[in-house]
Parts: structure tokens; C-alpha cells; sequence
């Protein structure tokens, strides 16, 4: 497993940065037996994590479900079998992250699954908007749960918005995008057809039409096809879609739906540690 | 400000590991002015880090709305002047911040009002289901928004859970929590009147009657109150309650509410940043 | 073993950041036998850390005496079996914080059992006054040695001094400091009779009375009795308190000594290692 | 000023790390002076970091009494205007490190002081023997107290022990020392006349007399002088030697007297801090 | 200016571990004059940093020739104005930085203007081969140079080798890296005209010729361009090339050459520090 | 082995801030063989590090060339086994790490074997012009490669340059330096015979003669054994020596040959992963 595990400890020195004192002041150290469980329905995702963590601490485990499984309220995730010291110390460490990439997890599904029947090709698609100091995992639970991450960071994908367009033209931003490096995508937001012509033929890889009603959107995608340019584009919706408003999209030729909420307001999913 | 600054560099340099290559490429630096601002109401938290934030890079700020302020949509936050570069670098860190910790405290608030109904002293708290990494953050969100933070970590108040109880008495396992130290507070999970009884006699500071009715925690309290009991408890109710559900508790003699999903399932509110 | 390795591992690197040249550069590693072994009597305090120095770079340990032992001069603490160069490159690091927490633990064992001639429940107490970068560890051998280890930081007990009284009075001070958050215990300084009436019946925990006679003490503390105040109250003395004038204390009703110089003037006990 | 100012940080955070709760809580936040001082006699050590980690938090410091500066008690170090809050929240951090810096510059100018009396040109120094994590720090306070540090570290000076020379004999061990490099001072420790006259003619640098009686010491000088081989040498005495017994080594012709009490059993002098 | 200001930090500790004993014994402090000059003709890369390291210990700078100018030996790059103690103390981390990106920016500057006689639109370019620790340093010398610096690591970029088409079909392969994500480019290996015929029509939007002589390239390509698939591609050929093979490549209609000796081999060239 | 880990970890994680997308989403993870090898003659040196590197991450490693060891094109280095995902996201780290330090450690073995013709006790050395952050990795290869690392940094050893003889007399600068700590080497640069004089008279241990003519060092030289001074000393000659000049000094008396370019301007050499 090659995850962050620095960062991995400090979550745990966050919650436990003199010891658990309960565990250690009331209770002898022995060797039990514990499951980690799901307590509703969800996709895992954040159960490598949770391994490494327990393991770190001489804990042994097996896993009952891994990351990506789509398990009933009820099922087993975990099998763990160590000292009670560590077992109560990592618990909550495990659970808040288990919980919540698992939530992101499952939210991506639900929302993949809704865009499935936009069209047979699009994919829901993750923002920046992730918490702070939280990308990697957010990142990687969105991909987990069968949607696309999107770029990582400003430094990884040319996002060419409004306020750079304000003060040049789109041909020649997208030039110096290309002079900088051939390796980064270049995406351009667009908001009528004009926009999207000229970002096209500029070079732009993906055009993202931000905030459009999706009849709009489909007018500009029809005028794209129509001239030759849309195979060569990946077309991306955005702003303020949610799972409940997917449906909207029904039948219009997009390829990346991008939805902020799904990692800036998670829902943690119920997970639990038992003690057998 | 006494912030935590090595940790929002790092949120910084994880959105913009190797420059906001956009920018950077396209558009020549100069000084603009630019405004956070509100886009829906809110009690705003992370604040202070924002104006550090920016600060840090040599942007000018003035606070038009602080922390703990209750805005309406449309309301100002930050003047910004400075770095287009850096104000476009720095944007999304800020606002992902920003975000989270009103989003928080906007919560906490409405949680707390709707307690407020309950009784006249009741608070609502968090608890340790914070976000990885972001306990600091998510704590002091929920001060700002007018909770109590509950405890930090595993290592500052002792909570004798029936994981504890199953293998001591509680009176013994008290006793053990005072001789490890006086300046921590000991709390009590009970699920009886029994249960509250003995916790009380032997010292616990706090009993948490976790996922009881509101009419069982009730008669509890009517008859800790008859043993004059309980004047030298803090009371707490925990287990699955939201915004939604503090009603049912009207009238009972609680101390604190504490609520995972403050923390732990947060929404984030709509700010943004817009150059002038 | 929860242990913060990290420190642990720098402050290794503090002292071999480019390795033991004598050892690396004149003698060929091999397999060797070793012991830690104390050199005067003491309570052991710091074992725990220096297995797992020992253990991280692959030398095989076992532990003759543990943490919290009595031992004589000339018990032997620590087997091991390894790397010449690996155990002559942790010597001293080793050696630095097993004699350090020990020393602090063998001088809180002392305190403690002076202490114990006082009354019947009192506890010696650390302070804040640790070396810097060491709380974790000297508050751990305070604990180690029979000690309270009383507030760990700023951050988990309010403590209200003449500063704040100055400002505002202390029934507001408690009210403010409760409003906070009930999960923290609030310690107030008092100086006299009314200090101590006015704190304990604003609601505070602990009372602290700083730099006062013994026998001003005792006079408060029997004024607080009569009053029904004092059962509830933890007593505290502090203030250039030593084991030399502890027995000054006898037979007055206090529940804490506080005593910053065992950690703020530590003897480092003799504690060393040998290759057999 | 150019100082490890992470790791000063880092001493902060470890006494607050969510703030000073008090007085955040108790009293507003307001500029007011305040003062640092003595309330002993001593040598300072520590004023140049404690003006950084006020300064870094905006308040303004005046040095009243630098570092080196011999102070009587009452003397003011430092003069402090700026937030109230910062003040308080720093207070123990500047002071914890103050207290030990000084403590150490103050006993080593003591036994500097006695050390002028054993012979012209000896000076006390240091040893390895450092608190954890504390050793810039501890070694900065010694050269400041007048005593020359020693090595930093494994790396800096060869120090060939008897566990070397049970493995090869001194003459290979300094000619291996010096094949690894030039530039290091390589010290031999040495138990009689034969050894030094050994280690010198191998070309060590350093002899170091450990744990021998003044008077078998003073022979062995003797008998280096009449070979012409005293001078080419730097000669150590180590081994338990406190202020209390340096006088046994009057007269007799040493360059430097190891002494890790120093830094290993560290008392700290007495400072304060008052809000004026 | 957006720096990796810890890596700077870094930078320095490391040749400063416990100050510049030279300067901080032997003279006093005083504020002096200096200037950092090139001693042979460059292309300036690192300014922006060592401007940073300068002023964060107080030193006046200004700069006289910034990133990206083209100087001749003796040019003045920067003046100081401050501590001579800071100024001798930094030196040598500034002209280290210095001296290696303006040593990579100056090679990738001479390799470029070669590269340009080979044809109009191709870019010499960076690989992973950087210094460990240093890529963010390498990848923008080689931008200040005029090349393109490639992808930065392996989570940016799909690269499909041989040892991933030995496990499954170049087709299946590009359609598993777009389903994972739209937003990175997905570039090919390959050997010979079947092999990029193949990715192209699978939808690779970047080919590798690895070690292909310049005719065999240049086949491949007139056949591509004879299909029609030319255009969409991004053309790289990679493999041992250097300043001295560039020449081979004219007129072959490749869009990057990329050189692993631009970062892996640097020359670093003479810049020096003087006081005046 | 003790390695600064956390630095190799940090060079990992600067080559896959994500994962190795490609490898990950491409083919399917399984155990294979591969295998470390030398592409050119060379002195190994990073070796130790590599097999961290790989273990760290569970692949099994067997050496089958280690560190120091003088190879020839073809040789195989390290033999591994464990999951294709770890090695080949491991692999550009361990290569560029290896390709550096075994490139210094040979270009230094190059220079030493030339060095070895200019007298019978000379040593090449290297000089604090490494390249940033690594330091540690670059001077162990030198020791590696048979050349005197030199110093660490501005505090190991007292360097006198013309800057400081400007402010100070040669005399008391030494007795300054000496006055520091007896435990640090004092090096004088001199420029002529009355330079050198003085300063040996003063008691420095090293002189280098920087930028200066064979010749002119030479009768420095001869000059000093007349007057019974050169055995006493160390004699360095530096200043833009190569190992194309190192033959001009043939038959002068220095003790070392220090050679910047060693760190900083080092070609990497050919080391290459297969997957077997």
C-alpha cells in the first residue's frame, strides 16, 4: 500500500495527543477481538486507509469488504484482532475518515448512476471544492465511487475563465497555454456558441459551459457537431448541479458533469467498531 | 492572530502545488481589487484565516464582515487589493475554508436556537466526528457559531463508556479517572436511572444518556433531582440527533445536545470572490 | 506502543545527522549484546521510548525493568541483541531521555511519598513549566512517577488569575468560562477567605491558592468547611512549593501540591549502556 | 536574527494548541504593557528567542537586557506592548525557554568562574548530554555562559572509546579517522601514560582523561610535557565533575573540563512576566 | 511571490545547522553592502528565491536582473543592503539555488535555440530525472529557459510503456485512462508506424518516439500525416538526445524533444556573492 | 540501516503526489521480478538508500552490487520481487537518487585516481556546493567514492576568508575561533607565504591556498617546512580544479584537492529498472 501515512498519523496524533486516558487509566491492556461494520448502505472507500492505521499499531486485519464494494447496512468491513488500547485509540481516527470517503463514495455512485441515464458516456466529475487538506482522500474516494476526480490543482489542468478572457483574446490564451506546456490540458469556460467556436478552433481540449440551462448547452453542442468540432472536444457541464438535478441533462451529449457538493458538503455514512 | 499557519500554507500549497498555471501563463500581473462575499446568509466562521491568508501573500485586506457575524445574502466579507496572481492562487483555499467553518457555524447557530427552545440553559455541542485534520477548524466553527466545542481529543476528558463498565465498576473506574488527575472531567455513559445513580455517587462530573427517549432521559432526571443529585451534574444527550429532532427534548432538564453532524456531515455555504 | 515517533526519531537525528563517524569509520559492524542498566536507584520512566528507538533501527530488545519500576544501582533495564553501529548510534539518545524521564519520575516518587505524610488523599501535580518541545514526555513521567500531571496546555482547564479578576469579577469570569464550554474544568487563584467563598459558590472546580502560608490555607479551607463549599471544591497549593517544604503542609486538608520544578529543574538520573 | 523559528513555533503550539481558552474567553483583547524580568541573579540566555516568538505574534519588544548580560534580580529583560491575549498566550513558552537558557548560561559562568581558578587558560564545556530536541538550544546557552559546547553531535568529532580500541589499536583507529576526513577533530580517550603517549604520537588532536583522580592526570601531563608532546595537544578531563569539585583540579594543566550537568540537570532561574 | 518558502527554510538549516561560527565569533555585526553577480553568461533562473531567502532575514534587496534575462558575465544581479552576519550566513544556500536553476535554465535556453533550427513550432522539454527533492526547482528553470517542462510527476500525465502494452491492447489501455479521467493527457509509447497508428486511432493525444533514429521518426510521421492523423497528435521523441544530437532531428516535424540531462547532469554556472 | 527516511519518503511522494495513474488503472497489480542495473562502468553509491526505498513499500531486495563497489555496463545492482504497482511507482525515485549519488562517487573515484599521481597522501574533496536539500546524500557519496566529504556547514569547521582578515588581525581571529570551542578545526585561506606564516604561527590547522598557481603554493610550501611549520598543518589547494587540472599540481606537497564540481555540476550516470 503506498498511501500519505504521515498524514495518516497526524489524524491519529490529532485525536489522541496524550493518550487515550480513559482506555489507558481504567482498563488493563489485552488482546481482543473487534469488526469495523456498516450501519447503512453505502460503496466503501477509505478501508486501505483504515488497514494501514490499525496495522501501524501492531493490530492484525482482515478485510471482509474492501474499497469500491457496495455493501448492505449490517455488512462486516473489518475484522480486527489486537490490544484494546490501540483498538479504542484508533477507532474514531478510522471511523471519521472511513465514513467519510465512504460518503463521498456513495454519493459519486448515486449521482454516476442518475448520469447514466443522461447518456451512455458521461461521467460525474469532482471540483477543487474539496476540504482543506483533504484532496488525496477526497480525490481518490470520488474515483472509488466511479466518478472522474477532475484536476487535482491549479497546477495541473489550464482552466481558462472569464477573468483571463476579460483580458485576452481566447486564441491567444490558449497559445500561451500550449507554449507553457503540451502536456496539461488546456479547458476553456464558454457561455454561448461563439465562445465555444472560437475556444474550439483556438486548440482548447475541453470546453465547460458554466451555469447554462441545458437546452443552451444542447444548441451549442448541436452547432458544434454540425461544423465538425465536437468529437474532438470533451464537453463538461457545471454549477450547481446536484444529484437531484441531473435529470435535467436527460438526453443531452455532455461528457463530464461536474457537482462541488460532492466533496464540499459530504454526508458521512454510519460506520461503527464493535468490541467482540 | 494565533493561527495555526503551517497548516493553512498547507491547504495553499496543496490546491497550487506548482503555481496557478493559468494565471501565471496567461495574464501579466498587476494590483486589482477584488471582494469575498456572501451568497446566501450565514453565520461566517474562518474569517481571521481567510485575511491571513491572503495577508501572508502581501494582499491588503479589510474585514467588512467578522467572524460570528450573521449576514445576509449579498453581504461583503473582505476588500482584497493586491496580486491578481495571488488573489486567483489563493482564492479556492480561502473559500474552501471559509466554506466549511460557516457552513459550521451556520449550523451550530440554528441547532442552537432551535435548543434554545428546550430550556433556557441547554447547549448544543460537537463531538470528536470532525473531519480529519480539521478539528482545530471545525471546533472553533462551532464556538463561533454559538456551541459548545465538547472535548478536543481522547486526552482531556475521561468518558467511561459500557465498553469501560463492562470490566469495571463505575465507581472503581471513576475513582481511577480522579487518581490519574483532578484537572480533567470525568463523564459517564448510563442508560438507567441505576446506572445514573451510581455515576453520580461516585463523582462523575457528567452523565450522557446516549440514544435514550427524551421521556426515559426525562424521568431520569426527575429522579436524580429528588436525590438532589442533580444541581452537581452536567447532563447530556447524544445519539443520532439533528436539527430536525431537538424538538422532541423540549422541556427536559439537559445541559448539552451533542450533535456528530454538525462536524461530521457539514454543508458547505455559498461564498465567493469576485475581482472588481 | 502509541508513542510519538516521529519526535523520537528527531531527536536521533539531532544528535547523528551524518552518522557516528568514529563508529561507522573505524570499527566493522557485527552482532553484539547489550544493557541498559541504572547506575543509582530510581523509578524508571522513558523505557517504553527507548525500545522502540531501539527496536525502529532492527536491534532486538528486552525489557528487564519497566516503567514505573523501584529499581536499585545496577539493575539491569534493557537487554539487547544488534547492530554495533545501530546501538552506539542510539546510546545517547536513549540514554538522554530515559535519564530525564526518570529523573522526573524518581523526584515525583519522592515528592509523593512526602506528600503522602501530608494527608491522606493529596497528590503532588506537574505545571506547565516543562522543558520546551518536552511536555509529552516529562508530564508522562510525571504520571509515571505517582504524580498528577495537571493541565496539559492553555487549551484544557481555565485558569482564572489575578489578570483576568482584574478585569472582570469571578462569578463572571466562571459564568463566561461555562458559557465556553462545560467539558473543561474552571480553576480560580484566590488569596483570601472571600476570593475563595465568591469562586466556590460562582460554580469553579478548583480553587488554587497561590504563594499563601500553610496555615492561611488551613484557616480557609476550615471557613469553606463550615460553609458546606469545601466537598466540592478541589484544593490546590502552588507556588515555589518543594520536597523540602512540603512538610510545611501536614495536616492540611489540600488536594494538590503543584510543584513546577519537577519539571522545570530536573536532575537527569544515571542510567548508561554497556556492550557485553 | 536567524534562528530555528519552527521549531519555536513549535514550542507554542505545544502549550496552546486551540488557543489560551481563559483569557480568549475571560477579557477582551486590548494593547498593554508589560514586562519580563529576573527575579534572580543571572546570566541571559534565551532573550533573542523570546523577543522573535513576540514579535512574530505583532507584539512590540524592547531589549532592556540582552543575552550574556550578567542581571541582578529584579532587572528588566524585556519591554512588551501589544495585544493582551498574545501577550498571556505566550507568557509560558518565552518564559519555559528563558528559564532553562539562562539556567544553563548561569551555571556555566559559575563554574567558568571556578574553573579560572584551576588554571589560565582552562574553560568548562559541554557534552552531549542535552535535553531531547533542545540541543541548539542547550549548546547556544552554554557558549553564551562562557563554556566552549563540544561536539554538536555523532558527526562532528571523532571520539575514539574503549569500545574502539577493544577492536583496533589507537594508531589505525586515528589513521582511519583521518583517512575519512581532515577536517574533524579526532579525540581519544585515554586511561594512562601509555595510551596518551599512544593517541599523541598517532596524531589525535584531543586527549580525553575520563573519570581519572587530578593527581594520576597530572602525571600523565607531566609526562607529555617532558616528551615535547603536551603542546600539539588539546588535553579534556570528563567524568562526573560538578562546580562542587572542580577545585580538586587546581594547578593542574588542562584545556577543558567536560562537565553534562550542564545541560542534563538544568535549574532554571526564576522569570516572570507582568502585565504592567 | 508564492514560494515554497519551508523548502527555502530547508535550504538554509541545512548548511547552517548552528550558525556560521566563522562569522558570528570573529566579527561584529554591522550593516554592509553586497552584490550577487554572474562570472560567465547565463540565463538568470532561482532570483525570485533567493530574493525571498535575503529579505526573510531582514536584508534589503534589490534586484537588478530577474528569472529569464539572458546576462553576460560580470552582470550585477543583486544588491543587498543588511547584516553582514545574515548576508555571509545565506550566501551560500542562495548561490546554490542560483547557480543550479540558472545552470538548467541556461542549458534548456542553448538546447531550445538549437532545437528551433530543427523546425518552427518544436520545444525542447524536461523529464523526471530532476534532483530528488528539487523538482518544483527543475521544472521551472527549464519553463524560465523557454522549454516545456513536461509532466511533473506520475499522477499527472498517463504514459503507456511497454511494459503496460505487454499486459493488455494499446486501445483497451487509452480507453482505461480516459474512463478514469478526461482531465489528464494520455501519451503513448511507440516503436514503429503500426504501434502509432494504433494509439492514435484509440484517441492518445501524445506519441513517444523512445529511442527511434530521426528517419524512422520521420517515416512514421509522413505516414500518420498521410492518414490524416498528424494534426490531433502531440509528436515527442525522447532518448539520449542532447545539445550535441539535436542537430540529427532537422527537419523532422516533432512538437517536443525531451532531454533528461537538462536536470539530471546539470553544470551549474559561476554566480558569486560580494561584499563591497 | 539508519536513513533519513523521511527525506527518501518525500522524494517519493514528490515523483507521486497521487499514485502512478497510469500503472493503477492499467494493469492489474501482481507480483513480478525485476531488476537494478548499471548501464555504465561505475562506483555505486545511493544503494542503501534504493533498498529502503523498496522495502519500505514490502518488495524483497537482494544486493547484488552494493555501495562503494566498482562496476562494470550491464552489472546487476539489485534483484527484486513484490507487487508491479510498488516497483514501478518506486522506480524513477530509487534511479534518480541512484544515477546521482553514483555519479558524484564516481567522478570522485576519477578525480582520487588522478590525485593519487600528484603525491602519495592527497585526498580530493569535496566542498559545501551541493545542490539544495541534499546535502547528506551528496557528501556520503564523495566519503563513497574515496574522497574527504570536507565540512558538513558553516558550524563544523572555522573557515578565515579574506572577508573576515579584513575586519581582524589572522592571530585573533584564531584565538576568537579557539576561544568558540577547541573542538572545531581552523582553516585560514592564505594567498601568499606571509599569509601562510602568520596564520600557522596562530595556531590554524588548515591552510587553503584558494585560486592560486601551483607554482606559487609550491614555494609556499617549501617555504613552511623550512620553518618547521608544515607537518603541523593540513594544506588544501582549491579553486576551480577539475579532474582535468588535477595533474598540474604533480609533486606538491597538499594534503587535499578540493573540487566543487564534484556536487555541483554532477552527471548523473546510467542506471536502469527491468521488469524481468
Amino acid at each position: 500500500m503506498m498511501l500519505p501515512t504521515d498524514r495518516l498519523l497526524s489524524f491519529f496524533w490529532e485525536d489522541v495527543p496524550a493518550g487515550d486516558i480513559t482506555t489507558l487509566t481504567l482498563i488493563p491492556d489485552e488482546i481482543v477481538s473487534a469488526r469495523v461494520e456498516a450501519r447503512e448502505e453505502m460503496i466503501l472507500a477509505g478501508v486501505e486507509e483504515c488497514v494501514w492505521l490499525f496495522e501501524h499499531f501492531d493490530v492484525s486485519v482482515t478485510v471482509e469488504a474492501g474499497d469500491g464494494e457496495h455493501v448492505a447496512a449490517g455488512t462486516k468491513i473489518l475484522s480486527l484482532a489486537g490490544s484494546v488500547h490501540v483498538i479504542l485509540s484508533v477507532e474514531r481516527t478510522a471511523l471519521n475518515l472511513l465514513g467519510r470517503m465512504s460518503g463521498i463514495a456513495t454519493a459519486t455512485s448515486v449521482a454516476q448512476e442518475l448520469a447514466s441515464r443522461v447518456n451512455d458516456h458521461v461521467k460525474v466529475a469532482g471540483t477543487r471544492k474539496t476540504a482543506p487538506g483533504l484532496r488525496y482522500f477526497d480525490k481518490k474516494a470520488i474515483r472509488i465511487g466511479g466518478g472522474d476526480p477532475h484536476r487535482d490543482s491549479l497546477s495541473d489542468v489550464f482552466l481558462i475563465k472569464d477573468t483571463h478572457r476579460a483580458l485576452l483574446p481566447v486564441a491567444e490564451a490558449v497559445r500561451r497555454a500550449k507554449a507553457y506546456s503540451l502536456y496539461h490540458k488546456v479547458e476553456c469556460e464558454v457561455e454561448n456558441l461563439i465562445d465555444a467556436i472560437v475556444a474550439a478552433e483556438a486548440g482548447a481540449d475541453i470546453l465547460m459551459f458554466d451555469n447554462m440551462a441545458p437546452s443552451a448547452v444542447h444548441e451549442v453542442i448541436v452547432a458544434l457537431a454540425a461544423r465538425g468540432l465536437r468529437n474532438r472536444l470533451i464537453l463538461e457541464v457545471s454549477g450547481g448541479i446536484t444529484s437531484e438535478t441531473i435529470h435535467l441533462w436527460t438526453g443531452i451529449d455532455v461528457d463530464t458533469i461536474s457537482i462541488g457538493a460532492l466533496t464540499h458538503s459530504v454526508r458521512c455514512v454510519d460506520v461503527s467498531l464493535e468490541i467482540e
